[in-house]
């Protein structure tokens, strides 16, 4: 025989905590506290496994079940020596019927109160209680709620009613109402109900429960809930499960109350008790907010610098009791509890605990207090910390009690917040920041040839493009905030100005923006900066000691580089050398390049370059100390270079002494139908190897320099977008051969791995190929954007139009840009991770796109054995928190 | 001991025929010959492997190798009666050294003659030959030919002697020279030799063999030969054999010649006897064309009208000889032979055999013929046509001996011939067309709005774009000759131009196209129309009783339908209906949903679609009559639909009364970065469900129609650029819905199925959850064109770029985008099958990229299991062809 009731009464209980999936979270905690001894009001619990059996049975239950509900029913009436219809004459049950998932879902299912009323029994409930109106208005809450939840009919009905009755008798407040008045309308309740229905409302206890139960079950699948679970990937098939349990009351008087509390403060993780409270209330009075809840404790009531008693001064005997409970629940939960609890009469009644929701400052302070408390070890403070949440801790922040005004709203781009003069294009960026302003980028869409101006400034503005545009991308690579993609705001290049609510703002006027909520305001709101130290350096060093991945960044400019290094980033697994071209003095001799006629004109340009980039490889290595540096060749099509606008090309043009005609024709020549797919990564070096030989030379040239300084630097040289063995092969000659005339020349010896990325679909299944041999690639990082883009067939630029619409139809739960799609990109990193090991034991590979960032997708990279991730500067801490939770996910899932 | 000389001499030989690749086509044809009991000139062959290690082991011999030569060159010896190196008194023995690699390689190594020849010799030939100047003439031929080849001195030193002594004596021709001229000579050539290398002419006649040997071998490594070989795909350690044989001579006087023979006609195929011979001649001077070649037999004296004597006439009882040695050959090789010959003062010779190359007219004729003949199964026949030739019949060509005056070249993008007058725009070859001219449309590079144009016009020339340009794909599509990315010639649009080496044509000029060539001659140049009955149609029904797969035609018009049935199509494997929309009267209502702003608009303008769509379809299942046709619903990105150019963009504002800058507007907004991976396929039906909703209702509509006139027909609805089980789900619903009213509606009965192309390389990986279930894909259609592009990624627009380079560097061996990838694309396709299969067993599985008519790819398709291949209805019987060599590749394989 299945058990589908679970009852909880008298210090016993059949269910446990850990029984969630059967007895969904509010009923397993019911259980567990009752078998801990706590004041629990008795009652039974309604499996899950009913829930799906109601569902899948067009809602009708096991055979069984009646049975098993009438025997639950009877302890409880036993155990509070009441009667469910009050046939015993002693004393009336009255029951409450909740819902209770395995995962909370706040206000998403419904709930019925006072259950077991009827013409009889309110009058018993009169008699024991002494107190008429609190027995007739707990009726018609009662009809009221039943009525709406369970019957269908619409509550306006009742407020309706109860509005004429007010009018007629001219009172104001519900508290006016005397018990005649709720007798009176009971009646009208009733009438209405059997009005609306055609038949009366229910006076049977035991039928009024079924109808409850199956309302429970019922709105497991109504839309809202439905909505709900598609928001928060809760699957359907989870079901609810159904608590009915003895009524206990807070509103019979002053000597009952009802609140709710927190074992400590869930804002700043303080170890001290939270909460609020109102005398002779019920619970619902707390969340409605008609009446100030009062504060818990004395210490709240001083910081609060309210008059309002504190629960510890009104009934210092049950706060005490409380508050035992609160010591003895986190000692029992290892956790952070947040607490419901009803005093009727003088005496407590626990209604709920569960695992308390908190600020990431609190989870931090907490996890790391709760270690020094030896209630939790280090690696499950590390396991409580949510990588996801952490970068709010890495930014500075906008102060929350600031006043604001909001002028649009895009997507939180990269975070953190950041107040400056709006400008409207890269030179004017560079121009003003000259002139010691602080200024924030405003552009339509940026493009490489802004990448000068976004270095200046504080934080970038755009109205097009997701959150992997250039912008985007950029941004969180230099941890500064931006807002992408707000459609809402208009950008006139002309007029220099940005309007968006029929607001318009100039060229050097104050904008706000916050890259953590995709907010835009007028002027400047004060911001907080982040804290670093202490508990997040405490835990930062638990972290390191249980990863086994290694964490490294995507960097190329020194102060990305020593950011990364500050954030703890274990070498550079991502220098991108072309971000090293777009500076003024250098892209003249790149554009040079481009426009040579032949390959002696191309080496002549380069060589002009070549210094530069020496230049820049030795300051990195420097900061790396030793430190792995991944350096990228050259990757994107030649035309990105390339001037646009009439001005930008007179100006190249007479810089470089050619006509305009010249430099349009070049352009139109390199323009490209899909440059994703076009002439980019190793084809440039195919088809011009004299620029993969000048950023060779810079690279070991660099090197020399540094080992002849007594340093050490081991360069990872990386050939982008590799699709066949050849091309490999080739190329690492062309390297190989660099190094030797290096090494030759300054008579160092030098030590490199040269590798490639994986970012092609082919790359992957070629991969065994690819990694064999003399003239096989050392290491492997996997470009998964690119990867993704390929596997996919979806360009990240141009996705935008329609992945809202895939989203909103559920065709995709995860932007895979920001997610690693495990099923389809990861099935490919999996073979090309196994297929090179295969052809090259022990080989050294790595991530480098922008899912190197993202939790989930480290946790991937962790199961097929990756050695490190590469991320941005700014996600590095979250990346190290994130590959610390998969090595435990992992030892955990072994040792299971 | 390795065996590194295998002898042939008196009817006894150690090699065999099919040791090729051990003796080379040339020796193993000798021994093989020899073992025949045909007179052959005795001799040996040095194996391939010698070759081998001679490369690998500088230059130098195995060990024991001299030993084995000395013991066959004894051999020959003996069986000639005479002494190498004249010692023995009876005779003397010169030979010949030539090489012989597994596969043919005309002119690109080196060979020696009359070797053993010094200042002793030639006067014992002198003797024996009753000759001097015959003898003094070898030797001075022997020392030019063996100082060139072996020794390094040009042969321009020797010519210079030869011409300065003529002047001297005042003489024209080498005939006037007499003994003692050439006496002169010998010594004179001996003397530049010394001169030259510092050292005498070798007079020791097995030095001169080994040099001789060694030049062979080392000719296998020269820069002519292995440039030769990676034209022509042949490895490098493939190596050659030497072949040493006894030297006879044709240039005996006038019972004396020598001459080459085919067995059959090479050109037209008929078995008749064919061939050329010169008396008193070496076989240098047949090739040389100094001396006119005369006719073998009596018939072809006739036929070619000459009066030059017949072998058949001047030696009745040598040419009876050499007939009968013809007649033998091809019993024992099944084949057609080309044989060169000697007569040495009567005697017959045979000095080499082997497969003769024949037009491919001729080896359709042949291979009917030797059926009929019993020599060869249908099978063999099969086998013996080249897929890639076969086109050639299948499209008028030009009259081969027609004059004609080239204007440049381009790529072969479309077989055929055509001529027509030149136009620049589609909407001039339309209206020229109108007035019933025939044009050849002249474009820079084509866009989906010129198809009209290309539809009359009889041919399409571009001067960008590669073999699968757009110009390129449709005109294959359509059958019409097109030559596209002619660099050569430039395009004046504005002045109505063309121009090339100096020659400019304007509008309404003829020029005319060969596309199989992509010459481009001026005027008009004479086709010969092809002929498809008779010996075609016999072969074809072989082959379609062999094959195993399907073949089904790429096809949208009823014109490209009906031709891919005559060419014995089985089906249509992909309609893309796209193609239907571009028609000046329907893209004006495509405009208009593209520029609707919202749904209803965009069903409206659907709504005008709908009677087309619905005609063409009723059109294509009444040609297609039963067969399956696949129908793939909207594929391109919207923005291919918009007029491009100023003008385009007014006339569509005019006629849908909206503004330009609304159109403009528009355009801009559907830009897209990477069209190619952008919003199209299935991204469209899911963002705009009613465009499938219109296509489905047109395809079941027409069903209905055809259903109720008594027709039968069962289409298969694929839906593009699947990525997500999802997106294929949520589409199919649409379909069947679509389906479902068409049924109600109309009421009857219908079958269809819906399918998807996995054109992407995650449609590949998740086949299994594609084809899963009820909500599954019935169907799989491979998209191997943007499977290609994806799986490298790389753009078939874009690739034109640097793909020359790498083929060049040989980075990859063919286009990916012509032969399929086999180890990357390949593999994925591999999966997509076996994972689709798994899910959904028995299903249907083809291919409709352009690989469908290429012959490697398909022998390829052959081998993972598809069920079918599509390809443009000109390759249909392409296609029938390589499916039924594919099916006898793969039984063949079985078997051994």
């Amino acid at each position: 025989m299945t058990k589908w009731v679970y009852p909880f009464a008298k210090g016993q209980a059949d269910g446990r905590a850990d029984m969630k999936e059967l007895l969904g979270g509010k009923g397993a905690n019911l259980a567990e506290m009752c078998a801990l001894g706590l004041p629990v009001p008795p009652g039974f619990t309604i499996t899950t496994e009913v829930c799906t059996y109601f569902t899948e049975h067009e809602k009708t239950y096991p055979a069984d079940l009646k049975d098993q509900v009438n025997a639950a029913l009877a302890r409880v009436e036993e155990d509070m020596s009441a009667s469910f219809g009050g046939k015993g004459g002693d004393g009336l049950l009255l029951v409450s019927v909740r819902s209770g998932a395995r995962a909370s879902m706040p206000g998403m299912m419904d709930t019925v109160l006072n259950l077991g009323l009827n013409d009889e029994t309110v009058e018993i409930l009169a008699r024991v209680s002494g107190d008429a109106r609190f027995a007739y208005d707990s009726y018609r809450r009662f009809i009221q709620m039943y009525g709406d939840v369970v019957l269908g009919v619409d509550h306006h009905h009742f407020e309706d009613l109860l509005e004429d009755h007010k009018d007629e008798r001219d009172l104001t407040l519900d508290t006016d109402l005397t018990a005649d008045d709720w007798k009176i309308l009971v009646e009208r309740y009733k009438e209405k109900v059997a009005d609306q229905l055609g038949q009366p409302f229910p006076q049977d206890p035991h039928d009024q429960l079924w109808g409850a139960v199956g309302a429970v079950f019922g709105s497991w699948m109504n839309q809202r809930a439905i909505t709900y679970r598609r928001l928060h990937h809760i699957p359907a098939d989870w079901g609810t499960a159904v608590n009915v349990q003895a009524m206990v009351f807070g509103n019979m008087g002053d000597t009952s109350a009802t609140g709710v509390c927190f074992t400590r403060n869930p804002a700043t993780g303080e170890n001290l008790f939270y909460g609020e409270y109102l005398i002779n209330a019920q619970g619902e009075d707390v969340v409605a907010g008609i009446r100030t809840p009062q504060p818990l404790t004395i210490l709240e009531k001083k910081t609060a610098n309210t008059e309002l008693p504190a629960m510890e001064e009104t009934m210092p005997e049950t706060f005490a009791e409380l508050d035992g409970v609160r010591h003895r629940l986190e000692q029992h939960y290892h956790d952070m509890q947040d607490m419901e609890f009803t005093v009727q009469e003088g005496r407590l009644w626990m209604l709920q605990t569960r695992t308390g929701k908190r600020t990431v400052k609190a989870a931090l302070k907490i996890a790391v207090d709760m270690v020094d408390e030896g209630l939790i070890d280090e690696s499950e403070a590390v396991r409580r910390l949510d990588p996801g949440q952490m970068e709010q801790l890495l930014h500075p922040m906008l102060d929350p009690n600031a006043p604001r005004t909001l002028l649009g709203q895009g997507l939180p781009a990269s975070p953190g917040a950041a107040s400056g003069r709006v400008v409207f294009n890269a030179e004017d960026a560079e121009a003003w920041s000259d002139r010691g302003e602080k200024v924030i980028l405003v552009r339509i869409e940026t493009s490489p040839e802004d990448i000068g101006g976004m270095h200046v400034a504080q934080g970038i503005l755009t109205t097009r493009g997701g959150m992997t545009s250039h912008a985007a991308v950029v941004a969180r690579g230099m941890g500064k905030p931006c807002v992408s993609g707000a459609g809402g705001i208009t950008v006139d290049y002309a007029a220099k100005t940005l309007s968006a609510l029929g607001e318009v703002v100039r060229e050097g006027e104050i904008i706000t923006l916050d890259g953590a909520t995709g907010e835009i305001m007028v002027g400047r709101v004060p911001t907080i900066e982040p804290e670093l130290s202490g508990d997040f350096s405490r835990l930062m060093d638990w972290v390191d000691a249980i990863k086994t991945m290694g964490v490294r960044a995507n960097a190329e400019t020194p102060l990305d580089a020593q950011t990364a290094r500050n954030f703890g980033a274990e070498g550079i697994g991502l220098c991108r050398t072309e971000h090293m071209f777009f500076d003024k003095e250098r892209i003249i001799h790149i554009r040079e390049m481009i426009l040579a006629a032949n390959e002696a004109d191309r080496r002549a340009a380069l060589a002009n370059l070549l210094p530069y980039q020496r230049r820049d490889f030795i300051e990195l290595f420097k900061i790396m100390d030793g430190l792995p540096v991944t350096v990228r060749l050259l990757d994107p099509p030649l035309h990105e270079f390339l001037p646009h606008g009439a001005k930008d090309v007179a100006d190249v043009a007479k810089a470089l002494g050619v006509s305009d005609e010249a430099i349009e024709e070049r352009a139109k020549s390199l323009h490209e139908i899909n440059p994703m797919l076009g002439h980019r990564g190793c084809r440039l070096g195919i088809t011009y190897p004299e620029i993969y030989e000048m950023q060779a030379q810079a690279i070991f040239e660099a090197c020399a320099e540094i080992i002849q300084g007594g340093g050490k630097v081991t360069p990872e040289v990386m050939i982008p977008l590799i699709a066949t063995k050849k091309e490999f092969s080739i190329l690492k000659a062309v390297i190989d051969h660099a190094a030797a005339q290096v090494r030759a020349e300054k008579g160092v010896a030098l030590d490199y791995m040269v590798g490639t990325m994986i970012e092609l679909p082919r790359a992957a299944l070629r991969a065994g190929e690819i990694a064999a041999g003399d003239d096989g690639a050392e290491f492997f990082s996997f470009g998964t954007n690119d990867l993704t883009q390929t596997t996919f067939g979806l360009s990240r630029d141009d996705a935008g139009r329609f992945i809202q619409i895939y989203r909103e139809k559920a065709v995709i739960e995860n932007d895979p840009f920001v997610t690693l799609d495990r099923e389809g990109v990861g099935e490919l990193v999996g073979i090309g991770v196994e297929r090179g090991r295969a052809a090259r034991p022990g080989m050294k590979t790595g991530i480098c796109g922008e899912h190197g960032g993202d939790p989930a997708s480290v946790m991937f990279c962790q199961s097929v054995g990756l050695d490190y991730v590469s991320c941005s500067p700014y996600r590095v801490p979250i990346a190290r928190l994130a590959a610390a939770q998969a090595a435990l996910a992992q030892r955990d899932a072994k040792e299971a």
